[in-house]
């Protein structure tokens, strides 16, 4: 017998127990990414990963929600796998690569996305908000680790963490309008105004906060004209144009 | 007898229905100010009412669920009212208006306030996240009138939309974060941030989207060096100072 006439339930046999968990998450995220998570259920799931109901319920004993929270728990991995970037290169440009794995991770994800961001179905739990949470908190050390406001020994300012913090809620609503809105404008859009709002942040934070403001004398000198912060600057200029009568004179 | 003698139940008699069913939701804010609504029973409210239980059943036949769903009713009606601002004086000023509103408001339900918005409680149900998302959805409607986003007969662009619902998710991070620190900085210096937020994303949004611009150039006329704007602009100054060799020469 050939290999590819192998029948499935070979295949199936061979499956370790790690490997038949991977599976069958698997197919509870391609659920979940285009219905909410309290209208899945195991049987849907059984039939995608093409196993039977009762191997489903051997796997997730505990039904739907241990199984939801066991997608929610891979799903967080993967999505704090998507703000690994190594320390190299202009800062903003490492950001502009998160936000791509990032906002891929949202299209992919998409309904299942959404549903756990707003809360209020049948699945949303304190264990799941907590999950969520240290997505957030991973999130903002990643960035903060970017921005070079995270010295060795000396953790990040008050109000960088909270301008970051910020930062990441505005990305977070920003991903759901665009869910909501068909996805429009396109990705590489979204993430060039990100970016852009981050970087505004950084300058009008930096405006009122000493600490933020040694971070961006930090950060200025990685930016080219050809590259985001250059970008920015340069389109900013008829804006600020208009604002000549609110600076002093001479 | 004086009146200041009166027995406490002769004022409890002459409660109207509306005036009790204020004066119940009034004792489950409190209670939901100081702890997760979860742990509010139903008992509680009607010792800090100074009223019987069963009296506290027959306005809320369902049980907490229903007085936790009438009480964040009745506070997202406060909360949308801290919106309403006439449309008169700087933008600005109006938007720090509405902002001390806001965190007097944030101040005053705390517990509560960072319950709802996390969410994951016993209480979190599709119909709370509706509630919540009809004051968001009222707050960004107000924001836009202000910014004069909204002409007549024609809607504000999907930019600017998006650019201010994605501020006041920032600003809701903000609170919440706020609160989890002990309320630091003070409430003023936090509304300033908060505005100068906002000045950074139109800044930043007008570079791109030529809607977000003409906005812009019809807000500038309206501040003063002395005002929110000038503040700021006169503050970005050694920011922008660093950033001289990211602008095209000449």
């Amino acid at each position: 017998m050939s290999s590819a006439a192998a029948p499935p339930h070979r295949a199936y046999r061979r499956l370790t127990v790690e490997e038949r968990r991977t599976q069958l998450l698997g197919a509870a995220l391609t659920l979940f990414a285009h219905r909410a998570p309290d209208e899945v259920s195991l049987d849907e799931v059984a039939t995608v990963a093409g196993v039977s109901r009762p191997l489903v319920y051997r796997y997730f004993p505990g039904g739907r929600q241990q199984l939801y929270e066991a997608a929610l728990r891979s799903a967080a991995e993967a999505l704090i796998g998507c703000f690994d970037e190594p320390e190299a290169g202009p800062p903003t440009e490492r950001v502009q690569r998160v936000l791509d794995r990032y906002l891929a991770f949202v299209d992919e994800h998409d309904t299942g996305f959404s549903a756990l961001l707003r809360g209020g179905g049948v699945v949303g739990t304190s264990r799941t908000t907590a999950i969520v949470d240290e997505v957030r908190r991973a999130a903002a050390d990643q960035i903060l680790r970017h921005l070079g406001g995270m010295g060795a020994g000396s953790g990040p300012g008050r109000r960088l963490r909270m301008m970051v913090r910020t930062w990441i809620a505005a990305v977070e609503a920003a991903s759901l309008i665009w869910l909501d809105e068909g996805k429009r404008p396109d990705a590489a859009e979204l993430r060039d105004w990100l970016v852009d709002q981050l970087l505004g942040l950084l300058a009008t934070t930096a405006a009122t906060d000493p600490e933020t403001a040694s971070v961006v004398s930090g950060l200025l000198p990685w930016e080219s004209p050809s590259g985001p912060a250059g970008r920015l600057a340069e389109r900013l200029i008829p804006v600020v144009g208009g604002a000549a009568h609110l600076l002093p004179r001479g």
